[in-house]
């Protein structure tokens, strides 16, 4: 009922506490009744008042210009609502912990209680797995090894030699940690020689990795990836780069070696990082945008190519937009001064 | 013999149409006597007049500037010959329909008839493959999935639970359909809590999706790929977004969540889309453009970061070249008038 | 000791050459007593006068600003130097050459001398691997594949039918070599057919390729990788390309179908490339540049987007963040000119 989820959000509600509630929806889809959905996002207020869901979530100080016919539940932080929300409506259904009869597992390599191995997965020598820990199918674990407790590697997680894996970590498929970083020396030929990449990935507690990420070991030393970060699909990680405490990454970007960016950092999608710079806490960098050089003051938001700030590339490309305008101008004022003179 | 190959383009022979005919060959390759070749991209018009293939197809109106060796065959559509042409030489020598004995398949999953199931693949419980498919090696099928008929999966493809595949889709190497949606809530204490992905993904008929593509499942409600849309490599699709009917997306292209975009659009490669916007029917994306707002006319063509009109951005870019001079023209003005103030 | 070490590589000690050495570690991380590091970037010349290690590598002509404690080993080349001395640490436990037991191998392959190959790995019919290669675990081999001699394949990788990989050439995880190309004919009713993508890839000797990069086989005749060639990760290589001699190419870049690219350039991250094109040998181009057109002179530098000649874009930037004072600057002179007028 809308005043069991009011009292789990810690919310007021606004309307008929007593509507039984069954599932989530999605503002602008036909949820119907019975169904919560949620408002957030501005962009989404039209929807508001057409939703044919039973209860909204909507933050505190949200004010309908029209009527509304869902019962409002009324919240300081619609997202951590939504978040405590999904949870109770998404409480998955426990696998019976087991290892594979069809995973290979190296005598040397111990694994921890109530742990999960699928099918075809293999755990190479000298490899711990820690307690509560759920690996998929088609996962490799490289020798010597450390994976935490309470972990999560989905089918095709590749982790390579001598890496580590802290507490609750998740990892979506078909992700790499320890590659090989990209080091090579130029020979006097033209050709190269590669530098042998003889570090490794630590990786800390309770971070979350996308989908199809490249995360390449530390040539010497490690590439470390902090407490808490949360990086999105398809991201590479260079040798040696450290990402900070409980810094977001979006999809698609790239951060070169020995790059270390702070916590509580920002980074939208498809940012490029050049190598050996370091970046601020709190800094915030808008989609697309090429970072070239270090960030020294915190809680900068940058954009462009390369990047300067936020407001300075909006200013700047808003010119940049009407410069044919602006050429014509140029001339005709060069036009005008030259007549004037030839008419002296 | 050429006059085979006309009357299955529906084609015009210009030369001698008993010539045999037993490859394609590309043009400016040594494709030799007996290979078919074809002129479509005017950048190869070169190579028209000293390709050695004893065949060209070439477009309706094309007249040669000098003497071609080649039996040429004029079609309305040169592409769409090739296609029909290369389908002609590349029919696949099926596989026997077998389901390897070193794959895993659920009891409660069902299989459909000749369907083709690799060594090392999973089919996990509730899950249904479709009549003809073929899953190559080391597939992925998480639980509660259906698959279609007729549909391909390339080695390493995963597929998480309770997505839905349509018919007639090809699905290449490594792609992982169904990962989590980026979502997390801000904590007060600066960590993030993971915003549980309740959705799926739907695919409908007749898609075809690169290799290494990443498409997360919905937070709510499905993320959709609309039927006939085709994406190229390493694309991401982030959670809850629509992909409208025969739209192609060229590589790594990333589109964040919850935007949704039209049918029979083109969208450049590297393009990066904001979330939450809606982009017309028909509209043309050059690569490596960011679109930061909703595009409401359909068939626009845009470029840029942030993208602009496609000739607005090439005009302002066009003076953006030239900028230290038209500073330097600029001072040049404002001394002349400093000047002039001066010697009043 | 410190002597050995400097014979290895050529140097010259400056300071005690007996002190023992035992591994390497990184200048700005405290790698203490007992480890030599190196100093090749100038950005980490503050970390030379307080490191903690041993014994240091450096250029032939560095001349200390302070004291330093460490003793010195001056070489002609500190890169090449580094990839000596980390081959003496890192030489590698060699694995016993070995086929797992859960590997498949098709009785009409054939498998060279001391070969390994992983669990769950498959080797598809007609296919050959050379000898000393690598296999590791759940790589995905094709038919009529031919792999050469000193090889190494990371788990996950998939070499699709008929491609050809050349020797002592490394792919590391989850690389898909020999998808379809991103063929289609656009069709009356809006939709596409597939054009059948009938070629190979062909990977010379030598050629390095990272995590995750996707390389399409040609539609007629080959895509080629020249010998020598590095690719970082998660790069995209569209179908007919060819990658010259030597070349290296950052991550996440992508090279759109038929383009050519010439041997010895140094191409950064993110950048893209239309299909079509020529790119001349020893072409620089900097992270995230579109490069729209051939580029016909040899050793050329570019930036931007799309690209022109590296100076001229940084430049044309420096104006471009001054845009809004430069506008504003344009109307001034206007207006004093409009106010003459009216005072005349």
């Amino acid at each position: 009922m809308v005043k069991d989820i009011a009292s789990l959000v810690g919310g007021v509600v606004v309307g008929d506490p007593e509507i039984k509630i069954n599932r989530p929806s999605r503002i602008d889809e036909a949820g119907g009744s019975g169904s919560i959905s949620f408002y957030g996002n501005p962009k989404y207020e039209p929807f508001v008042y057409t939703t044919e869901a039973s209860a909204l979530l909507v933050p505190k100080g949200f004010e309908p210009k029209s009527p509304i016919q869902a019962t409002l539940i009324k919240v300081d932080d619609v997202y951590a609502a939504i978040a405590l929300l999904l949870e109770s409506f998404g409480q998955k259904v426990e696998r019976p912990a087991s290892v594979s009869a069809q995973a290979v597992v190296h005598p040397t390599s111990s694994i921890g209680e109530h742990v999960t191995i699928g099918a075809f997965s293999s755990i190479s020598a000298k490899s711990s797995i820690g307690d509560q820990s759920i690996l998929y199918d088609q996962v490799f674990i490289g020798e010597n090894v450390q994976i935490g407790k309470h972990v999560t590697l989905y089918p095709g997680v590749k982790i390579m030699a001598d890496c580590i894996i802290g507490d609750h970590c998740t990892i979506h498929s078909n992700v790499v940690v320890g590659s090989d970083g990209f080091g090579f020396a130029p020979q006097k030929d033209g050709s190269f020689k590669k530098i042998p990449q003889l570090g490794n990935v630590i990786i800390e507690d309770s971070v979350e990795i996308g989908s199809n990420c490249t995360i390449d070991r530390g040539s010497i030393g490690a590439t470390i990836i902090k407490k808490g970060a949360k990086l999105d699909n398809l991201i590479q990680i260079a040798h040696n780069v450290e990402i900070g405490e409980n810094t977001v990454i979006a999809a698609q970007t790239g951060i070169a070696g020995s790059t270390k960016i702070g916590k509580n950092c920002l980074i939208g999608g498809q940012v490029g990082f050049v190598g050996h710079i370091q970046i601020a806490d709190g800094t915030r960098i808008q989609a697309q945008s090429g970072i070239m050089s270090s960030v020294t003051k915190p809680n900068t938001a940058l954009f462009g190519f390369p990047a300067i700030p936020y407001r300075d590339y909006l200013k700047a490309y808003a010119i940049f937009k009407r410069l044919p305008q602006l050429n014509q101008k140029l001339k005709q004022l060069e036009q005008l001064l030259n007549k004037r003179d030839d008419t002296k």
